[in-house]
């Protein structure tokens, strides 16, 4: 972070430029749009994550000296696309979905106006970023829906790429997570950091009384005990003998978490520890939290599915020309006309109509500039105006907004179950 | 890159190294193995990838004045633990397979050996480059088998983070790809890049043919023109019309791509184009690659599955206390005994017993010293010694080992069918 974004991109997305240099149209004013044409695993909603880093990722996307060299001496491009590349500014507008909105298929989720030599050579970096964090936050959305109440932490790191990793902590904080493991996501974007205790800390001592004694002599009682390393009825007569009643809370990692989850539950009280939690982990998914709920739970530690999305590691948005001028400067909508990938030309505008506080359709007109219909909250919103940054907003922002979003849905937008999206998307 | 890799870390392997420290076992000397009880998706073998990784993050890890300002600031970790930190180098040893290398249930892929303190920290960084690498050169070296002969290019960055993009690329090059579309990945690890055409580049222009002629003069005939944006038998009259027999090749993204490549193929050859290539692209996996086995295909791009690991985008590895000195200075091995997850204490050694240069059998022993067994090749090599690196080699001799390592197989580690292990591991 403070590197350059520019080479976190596609090759050809360059030779392209070099062509459309040299041919003139490289400087024709273009209209990108993000979109998905479905919604990842029969899923009822998707979740637009990553808009603030787009938005961070954008202002370092500057061709400095290092990046140029690598492109001169690999003749990636020839020497007028250098010289553009070196001077390089995106000086177009950006409009999109505010972050921790929902969407759905067709929702225009980002707009970049701009030349196409500007525009076009953002798509790898956009597309990475939004299709990463959306997915992470899609499935974390539908974690938290399934947890009710309960709080989840986010210990996925070891999962998945390490700055993935970071990225996905500040996603499913974002889709109403609690907190994370990774202490970058805590130093980079202020997620709240959390922590149980480890197999590896009670194994390195010669008895697990001898690692519960150390971890609570220095973290205090309040700590979170881990009592499935040998016997868990004796681990929890032990975490009580040494914490006492105020032992902050005891983690189960194996076997049946429901039963185990109950037997403990059963122990802590009649050993008096009445107000000790209990945090379950062991990959845990959004249907084996849901399948936990009558399960006397406290919290959950989530890894693997939340960071690989659960099944759908990416949110299949693409990001296309839908718009650019002709030879007489007049901008016309453009689409392709490949089998099975259909495409709908020109600028959009995108609403959500309401009903009574709900939401009824997800509304894509071809008019950018008509007024919202009545009742209707419009989607698209300024982030970035003449090449300057506008759309910048606390993580927290986006996080009460994804929650105000999804309260707005038709109640069975928290169904686990494959099928439709909760609301149709209407193009006008 | 240059910076430090500490806080990629998970929250609680700072509280039990503060517990640690403070209890006086923090300084045993611990012996850490990464290992997978399973492969990944009923694989016949798994990758390692990602070691040079692992090298370059633990150069990197480092806590300088910011990391520890964070820490300070959001009381993570007392006093003590940041004096500790503040002036942490692993001065340990690492052996572990070497990059390239199949892997099977069990291999012991790194063993980590320093006291507690030192090597306990690495856990979440090491597990993150080796999960997300190796799952991503697992999947990668499937579809190289599956295409034979014919190379596949990397095109997959725009459906993954950014900077998992650039990891991928360098893990799918190992694994036998012939190249990435991401610059990253050729500035930084010096794999070769290459790209084709966009949809855009052909909307952008008045017509198909205006967009083919400024290619074609930006970028010489040699280039590969993409032919599906509107109607494909019109597009391969335009191309070779304006280039000639020595068009490149032809790209087709969209319908049944079977069919489209005997077609076109018919259509350049009966134009005169015998020596244009057909490039074929479209959610591609080592499945449809193998399909496509008896079509007119010279060349695959792959996007979302080779950077999603097909299905698999995590190894599944973990970090695990195997040894470690107890009270009188005795190394010890330990395991944990958790419902469902056992794992074989004691310091591992780990052989590729051969007959008539077929591997046989993964023989793990447990008396590290042991000579190798007549007939066996040893897997575990120095990564670090005493804290020094010494196990750094260039990204070509890990792609060479992989294809060596994966051509002493059985013939069955080929199918792409679900199944058992190639080859069984055995402990002795």
């Amino acid at each position: 972070m403070g590197m350059s974004s520019a080479l976190l991109t596609d090759h050809y997305e360059l030779t392209m430029l070099q062509a459309a240099l040299a041919g003139g149209a490289a400087h024709r004013r273009s209209v990108f749009e993000v979109f998905a044409r479905h919604l990842p695993g029969g899923r009822r909603y998707g979740v637009v994550a990553g808009t603030g880093r787009v938005l961070d990722a954008l202002a370092g996307f500057r061709f400095g000296d290092a990046e140029l060299a690598y492109l001169r001496e690999s003749r990636v491009v020839n020497d007028e696309t250098l010289d553009f590349l070196a001077s390089y500014r995106f000086s177009g507008d950006v409009h999109g979905y505010r972050e921790g909105e929902c969407y759905f298929p067709g929702s225009p989720i980002m707009v970049v106006e701009g030349t196409f030599a500007e525009a076009g050579l953002l798509e790898t970096v956009i597309l990475s970023i939004l299709n990463h964090d959306s997915a992470i936050a899609s499935a974390a959305s539908r974690m938290v829906g399934a947890a009710g109440s309960r709080p989840i932490m986010e210990f996925g790191s070891r999962r998945t790429h390490e700055a993935a990793a970071v990225a996905s902590a500040r996603a499913a904080y974002l889709a109403g997570f609690s907190s994370t493991s990774n202490l970058m996501a805590g130093s980079v974007y202020g997620v709240p950091t959390a922590g149980t205790a480890a197999h590896a800390f009670t194994l390195l001592h010669d008895s697990e009384y001898d690692a519960f004694q150390a971890q609570i002599d220095s973290l205090g009682p309040d700590t979170t005990l881990l009592i499935d390393t040998y016997d868990v009825a004796k681990a929890v007569r032990t975490a009580v003998e040494l914490a006492g009643p105020a032992l902050g809370a005891v983690r189960i990692d194996s076997g049946d978490l429901a039963v185990a989850a109950h037997e403990v539950r059963q122990m802590l009280d009649s050993l008096g520890a009445t107000d000790t939690r209990i945090v379950v982990t062991s990959d845990l998914d959004e249907y084996s939290i849901a399948a936990l709920a009558a399960a006397p739970v406290d919290g959950y530690g989530v890894g693997t599915s939340v960071v690989t999305g659960s099944g759908v590691p990416t949110a299949a948005m693409v990001y296309k020309l839908v718009a650019r001028e002709d030879a007489d400067g007049v901008l016309q909508p453009v689409a392709k006309r490949s089998v099975g990938k259909p495409s709908r030309g020109g600028r959009k505008n995108a609403f959500r109509a309401l009903e009574d506080g709900t939401a009824v359709v997800e509304l894509i007109t071809t008019s950018p500039d008509a007024p919202a219909p009545e009742g209707a909250r419009p989607l698209l919103h300024a982030l970035v105006r003449g090449g300057e940054i506008v759309g910048r907003e606390p993580l927290d922002a986006a996080r009460e907004r994804h929650r105000a979003s999804v309260a707005e849905l038709p109640v069975p937008a928290r169904q686990l179950s494959h099928g439709d999206p909760v609301i149709p998307t209407v193009f006008s």
